[in-house]
């Protein structure tokens, strides 16, 4: 009965999917401020606010050896404490005009968000100007910081979803960056002080790295004063490092983590595919059908659905810039890890070698190209996608490309691109818990 | 310097908000379906996207003693299983089709919100129909619901936050609803089953105590179908207890829970002033300069500031449909809990004698009127502002009406308010710590 269900619910989602229409796509101006900064501009007028996200080029990856997590301290301290301004002073004066203003960090980017009322506009960019040009990093905001980074590392240390992600990036990546931790460790937080703080901000924190998307209620040339008001002054080259390519290593026999818990949580991974490679977009449609569609994907009805064998499982492209990786994960009880494990590489053996139906490839493209404006559903989320799309190099039209981008991709190119990525055995598999039924684990230290 | 800095900025924001233009309000439509029930909508074509937001009146305090947590529950597993459909084909349909539907429930109400794209909403609101009024309550979610609540009942016991709130609504209530918790405890979980779950709903989602708001790019006519759709089947009358007005407890000394930490977590209240009241809009003033300014407020400024005696400090209104409360909280370390006590209660005896400079007044009613647009920065939050607007018994203009209402709070009303609220000293504090410097306090016992 609940198969017959889900066979009607399928045709009757595609029926739904298939009288889509088309979406009306935000309008994208390129503007270049005075200075000769490039913004890319979607104006709102329906709401007195203005949103803006900057990325740099740089970012975790970026920190010396033995600093792990500088990236992560810097750039949190960012807002606390500015050009004359305290720490508090600063949250004060943020509060005070009701602007929003974040900063993160990851591997190959670091990201600054301002959303401020059309009204406080002036105010907001000046405060952003201080705190990227002229940050304090006081101690007090530094050691409270420390302190914080200090306890969520020893909270980390028995959290089997931290453990099988650091252990599974030091054996696929080795000494490479991408291998370390991106936040601190007790270690690594006795070796980031004043001088290192300051010293990665001013390196990272350029014009020649700089890539900035808006969404709001201003004229463009009043966003071009903003934008050169806040990043004008910063130098106009970075010196931030950035890491070498490299190849993610795989491996013949799992890793195991001992760790005392009834279930396990499992990682693996392979050489994945660049976000610049022509057959990305065939990679995305293969893994939506494959693991990317949560419940709806192929491993989900397999594994789950059909066997009981997993809570949950999925995959996921991640195209770091420095090494692209195909990967996925499952949480199951200790005893199913083998069968599961089994179960998995044998789906994506399959996929290699037959592709995926007819059927699997028109519900993957209605669904990826229907639900797109889910993914433009806030100021934010476009000014994010605006910056997107200048990281990976596409034209301003891409929105409205995105469509015909999926749709066009062919059963050869999804068999092209499933044997590129899935015809292998050697994934490189991390499991933390107490796994049964594993091929002669290697056996792992707990920690790192 | 650092006052002479904070005096600048005070002037330099309070010039930039007294530039703000009428913000574009959103345009209400109220909508009576053919089956006769109300929705107020917003009409938004800029995104193929429908937002819905409903509300039940009753919540936790409509729970029976000794099952608490059942309003929690009951409506986390609205979506976990209805109609045909077990929890796993039931969250794969909201999958397919990319719907986001949800539900949670606080003291006095219950709330579903559900995002669809349009081009999926029958499906979408076909799906809300079979949770309103299908819902399965299986087994295996039920299990796996209360194994998460008894997991997170546990984490609580060693929360500070927990624990002084609920021993805050235990002495400031009594056996009244309000004073229990409206989180399961390992007990309560033993007293809820399957019958409970589902006549905890039928006697809850019915179209007495229903209120609506929608947002999105959809005709009137159609919303009013898919709200006929989804809501009209349910039962005419709500037959769910609500809780009868009680008036919170005040106390004569502190009460301590004794707790192993560095640092004290203090909350006080009193009877605070309800939402229909005439005084609500100068007390939410009041507030604003007092303590619910963030770093703003005149007690962080007085206590943090000036005196550095705690890590943070506000308060806020709480105006629950049966006792109104007006609280404040604090965190500090345990030397300086009763300085900071002292401090805070001289300040609000302060304000309740002198009210607050013009200049305070002027400072809140620009920055309270400036900022209303950012709480109506997504479809899915004008839709939760409708709903409040209609639960507060407001007519349709209020947005519109909102700076009139605030603007036109005079000296004369805050002095009202502040002795109203703030001349007494027989505030309830409960502190979680191992605070020194209290005035002989009562002693408290751990857990609850």
């Amino acid at each position: 009965m609940r198969r017959f269900v889900i066979a009607v619910l399928l045709l009757a989602s595609s029926l739904l999917w298939a009288a889509l229409p088309a979406a009306a796509s935000p309008k994208i101006e390129r503007i270049k401020t005075p200075l000769g900064i490039e913004v890319w501009f979607v104006r709102e007028p329906s709401i007195p606010i203005l949103s803006l996200q900057a990325t740099w080029r740089g970012g975790s990856s970026s920190e010396p050896a033995g600093q792990e997590g500088l990236a992560q301290l810097a750039t949190g301290l960012l807002n606390e404490g500015a050009g004359d301004l305290s720490a508090d002073d600063f949250q004060i004066a943020l509060q005070e005009s009701a602007v929003d203003m974040g900063f993160s960090t990851e591997r190959d980017y670091t990201t600054a968000t301002i959303r401020t009322l059309t009204v406080n506009r002036a105010r907001a960019f000046d405060l952003l100007k201080l705190a990227l040009t002229a940050p304090r990093f006081d101690d007090e905001p530094v050691q409270r910081v420390k302190a914080q980074a200090r306890v969520a590392y020893e909270r980390s240390r028995t959290s089997p979803n931290a453990l099988v992600g650091e252990r599974f990036a030091q054996l696929a990546y080795g000494d490479h960056p991408y291998g370390r931790r991106s936040a601190p460790s007790t270690e690594s937080l006795e070796r980031i002080d004043r001088a290192a703080l300051a010293g990665f901000t001013t390196s990272l924190l350029a014009r020649s790295n700089l890539v900035i998307g808006a969404v709001g209620d201003v004229a463009p040339e009043d966003l071009a004063r903003l934008v050169d008001t806040s990043f004008g002054s910063l130098p106009m080259q970075a010196s931030v490092t950035l890491p070498v390519p490299v190849v993610p290593k795989t491996a013949a026999q799992p890793v195991v983590i001992p760790f005392p818990n009834p279930q396990s949580i499992l990682l693996f991974g392979a050489p994945g595919i660049a976000r610049e490679d022509p057959d990305w977009y065939a990679a995305t449609v293969l893994n939506q059908v494959l693991g990317g569609g949560g419940m709806t994907s192929r491993l989900f009805e397999e594994v789950r659905e059909k066997r009981g064998l997993v809570y949950s499982v999925g995959t996921q492209l991640a195209p770091y810039k420095a090494a692209a990786l195909v990967s996925g994960s499952l949480a199951t009880s200790n005893a199913q890890v083998g069968d599961a494990l089994k179960l998995v590489r044998a789906e994506l053996a399959r996929v290699a070698k037959e592709g995926v139906t007819d059927r699997e490839l028109a519900a993957a493209k209605s669904y990826m190209t229907g639900s797109f404006p889910l993914r433009l559903n806030s100021n934010a989320a476009i000014a994010g996608m605006l910056v997107a799309i200048q990281n990976t190099g596409l034209p301003p039209d891409y929105i409205d490309a995105y469509p015909g981008l999926i749709n066009s991709v062919t059963q050869d190119d999804i068999r092209r691109v499933a044997e590129r990525l899935f015809a292998r055995n050697d994934y490189l598999v991390v499991v933390v818990g107490q796994p049964a039924g594993l091929e002669t684990p290697a056996s792992g230290k707990q920690g790192g």
